[in-house]
């Protein structure tokens, strides 16, 4: 660990958006530890965990990535196998199932390749219990599977979610949330990557508890059939209906305009970048705190092998790590 | 590493054998370099050829696990996928897979996975090309493949043996068996690990000009249909016949007798200890030195998941180490 003073975060998600604030804060905070969303069962993770009954090392991977400084490793555990009975697995998924597979542990699994990757700060699973998420349609259909929610068109309306079995909060997770000085929900799939997080039981409660200041940096663009029309407090809403309380002091935004060829290559998808309200933020019990935090970069390049399309509007991790360093300095 | 002093160590071989000499002079030799042939074709290694194009990490990957000094890490190399498309992976080959396809470099894999092992010392293949072993039976028939070569029947006959596509020494390795003070031959499967390694060439003109003490450590057991009543004379000669020249300074043996149970067991499988032929030993232009190199301990476990079966007569590593420290001091 390069640096262990400042403050403590805590950051909550799984997926690309925390890959991001991850990369970007371990630039300043020394004492950052990603709770990660234990529920997807798409693709490579997916995979293991039916083959091999793991827990779901994919999310796990990213956020050890992200905080690793050990380039070469790094690209190692990112490395997706492209033929043969092995297509399609991320190395470091592969690393973690047979670390869990060995010592019957995943938690030790995380540990050990955390000192492989060298990484900044600690990656914690937010249970680790082996769930699915699950939810109710509209017409009271039980759907099982993050994977499959992921693909699922809500039509406006705001489904119930739960864990199957009953996930047990992680209690080093808790430990850190009850100990941080700042907890960030990151950006990222509301449903998908978000939720299986937040509907954790005891969350709530120990995010209630906490001291922490807690904010939320909230998504760039809405997804189709799930988030559609979503503006700023929309999200900030959900992740709070999620959560099961109020909780947010912070909502961080993005107030510049992305490129827009990139907004109409979106829009061709049914993706649109999230408009500000204005008067639901104004009101707001949390602080709505708007910047440009969008990356100037925009030809981000699909890495070969890799089975996941990724957006090209993201998140600066250095501009969100500031924004965030200075709600914790204010 | 714990210990550069003293003297410069080479041994050639791959297989079980090689891991219990370098298990043992790992304790008293910091610079040690394991040659390590690449014909391997069998299990898991053959599959990740055979799927993905790569040298086969299997032999290497046990080098690299005996000179690690990272106990878990060691395990989790070592550790076997029991279900699913992995089913019987070495997870320390797939690792030595995805380093070389992401780095296009075996030799830079194996450097990144020594780091990671921390291991003592260096594990170098014999050779980059991708080759198969291939030899003639008696009846002039062309046999390709390692694995395939391990289990014919020879009938007594001494059959040729050559790689395709022609092999290039490794530079690496010619320049650590030049600047060796020590080269052993570790005992192994005579057709199936050692003949890959002396009959790249190159290797027998390197060994004639290095002015290293050069010594073979003789194999415990005779395998049925291959090595049949084999004395220890017969298993130095034809070490000698397939590298191409006489380069043996010394023979190091068992003189002990295994255990009685253990025996009637082996001769059960075709397998018999190797027996001592004086006269040849006293009339052989290497110095042929007996000793208990045996261990003592029987009741070695077969791993879970490991799909090779092994001997119980082992080498002791310790005794055999002591061996030929005894000769680079005489």
């Amino acid at each position: 660990m390069a640096n262990n003073k400042g403050p403590k975060i805590v950051m909550i998600g799984g997926g690309t958006g925390s890959f991001t604030l991850l990369s970007g804060l371990k630039q300043y905070v020394g004492d950052i530890t990603a709770l990660v969303n234990m529920a997807d069962d798409g693709g490579s993770t997916g995979q293991l965990r039916d083959e091999l009954g793991v827990l779901p090392p994919g999310d796990v991977r990213q956020c050890l990535v992200a905080l690793s400084n050990s380039p070469k490793v790094r690209d190692l555990f990112n490395y997706r196998f492209e033929e043969g009975t092995l297509k399609g697995h991320a190395f470091g998924n592969l690393f973690l199932t047979a670390l869990e597979k060995m010592t019957g542990n995943f938690a030790e699994a995380v540990e050990l390749a955390s000192v492989v990757l060298r990484i900044s700060g600690t990656v914690e699973p937010v249970t680790l219990t082996n769930v699915k998420l699950c939810m109710y349609t509209p017409k009271d259909k039980k759907i099982i599977g993050e994977h499959k929610i992921g693909r699922m068109r809500f039509k406006n309306t705001r489904p119930k979610f739960w864990l199957e079995p009953k996930a047990k909060l992680n209690p080093r997770a808790k430990e850190a949330i009850l100990n941080a000085d700042m907890v960030v929900v990151a950006p990222g799939n509301l449903y998908g990557s978000l939720a299986p997080a937040l509907i954790v039981p005891g969350i709530a409660k120990t995010l209630k508890e906490s001291k922490a200041k807690k904010v939320y940096v909230c998504n760039l663009v809405t997804k189709p059939g799930q988030t559609d029309g979503f503006k700023i407090h929309d999200f900030a809403e959900e992740i709070e209906r999620l959560a099961g309380c109020q909780f947010l002091d912070y909502v961080v935004f993005n107030s510049s305009k992305p490129n827009e060829q990139l907004l109409q290559k979106y829009a061709n998808d049914g993706e649109f970048a999230v408009d500000i309200d204005n008067e639901p933020l104004k009101r707001a019990h949390y602080k709505a705190k708007g910047a440009d935090i969008i990356s100037d970069t925009i030809n981000y390049k699909r890495k070969k092998g890799d089975l996941i399309a990724r957006t090209l509007i993201r998140h600066d991790p250095d501009k969100v790590a500031k924004q965030l360093m200075r709600i914790y300095f204010s």
